[in-house]
């Protein structure tokens, strides 16, 4: 753990809560249009459409596309679903883009500001790099460094990011470590030689979240949050 | 000029200072080794040797190598021609990485603080990825992006560098304006639609310095320096 240099953040669920930005946001558009929904469900659904949208493109079904892409065609299918069909194009883009305006969970902009005195912090994330980069200013995450998987037009957890981003960083994979609220990202991450830091986000799908509630396998550090990361790793 | 919303910034020359910072650090090598020298001349010879490095890359002779093993390759030629070739590998490793310790401008920090508040900021520099993280944190350089040339395995003034940047930042590319204190650079992004910003810095190459004291063809804004740009711009 000594011999860490650069920290990874997963950001959707690790670093900014998606559920509650999305159920603002799309709360907001369906008020505007006099056409009410169940905003919670919106946004699971939105979520849930996403890695299946992302495998069309992991399978080589879908030329690269960016995640604003795929959060737009997931976007159109629910817009019916949910009588938001009759939208205004720039109401139907602008809740595009509530993913970009994401707010972090409480601990973790004062945490990240300790990390970053003593180590670099970069973003890696399947978010787009607009995304992020919009993200990060409106909400005032400090990253040293966007390492969007769309810089290797591939998305996580295939190797090539993990191990792209590594290579960015002119580092050896052991000195990078990937902090993530995901097993699933961890135990990639965990195989290519790669630390890891795990810390639960019980929230992240609203009440009675099942999954990532502990770590499934060995990490470097367990976590309660950010602060508690950055304590751990001496900041 | 209104519609611009992201800035691209060349680094080496324009944002920082690399003449005095490799003095700076070639006379300490030099110092502890005992083994005086022209540090200026150095300075100058490892800077010239950049572009052709650089040419066989952007060729095909030599495969892609990031802008640290270029320096390196350059270095290893002129340690032996001033008189540093006994140095310790511990030394040499250190020197290469001088260009991670470039102080910028007096008006850098400043001036891309105020620009920041309205503009999207990236370095978009041949500096590889590592060596622009490690430059920014040190000089307190306030980038929401890191746009390396790495990123796309090429260096500028390759066209797909400038697009390829356009492209991650999802906007048009007269919405991206390139400041540089250098005619090609700017020349070859105005070629391909994208806003320029010239200002110069006369005491780059030191003395008697001829080429880029002034604007060679017309660019969307001309300013004194980064803090002249920010005022230019309504920050």
């Amino acid at each position: 753990m000594q011999q860490v240099q650069a920290l990874l953040f997963d950001v959707f669920g690790t670093v900014v809560d998606w559920r509650s930005g999305v159920i603002r946001d799309v709360t907001a558009v369906a008020g505007r249009a006099g056409a009410p929904l169940d905003a919670a469900r919106f946004a699971d659904q939105w979520r849930a459409g996403y890695r299946p949208a992302m495998d069309l493109v992991r399978s080589g079904q879908l030329p690269w596309t960016k995640l604003d892409g795929l959060h737009r065609r997931v976007l159109d299918e629910l817009a019916g679903e949910f009588g938001l069909a009759g939208l205004p194009a720039a109401e139907l883009d602008w809740l595009n883009t509530c993913w970009h305006r994401l707010d972090p969970w409480p601990d973790a902009v004062p945490g990240l500001a300790r990390l970053r005195q003593r180590y670099v912090l970069a973003a890696f994330s399947n978010g787009n790099v607009a995304l992020l980069v919009n993200m990060a200013k409106r909400a005032g995450l400090p990253w040293d460094a966007i390492l969007s998987a769309e810089l290797f037009r591939r998305y996580k957890p295939d190797p090539q990011t993990y191990l792209g981003a590594v290579e960015l960083l002119s580092l050896d994979p052991a000195r990078v470590m990937l902090v993530a609220a995901h097993n699933d990202d961890l135990s990639a991450a965990a195989d290519l030689g790669l630390a890891t830091g795990f810390l639960p986000r019980p929230a992240e799908h609203g009440p009675g979240q099942q999954a990532n509630l502990a770590p499934t396998r060995e990490y470097t550090v367990v976590a309660t949050d950010l602060t508690d990361l950055a304590t751990q790793l001496g900041t």
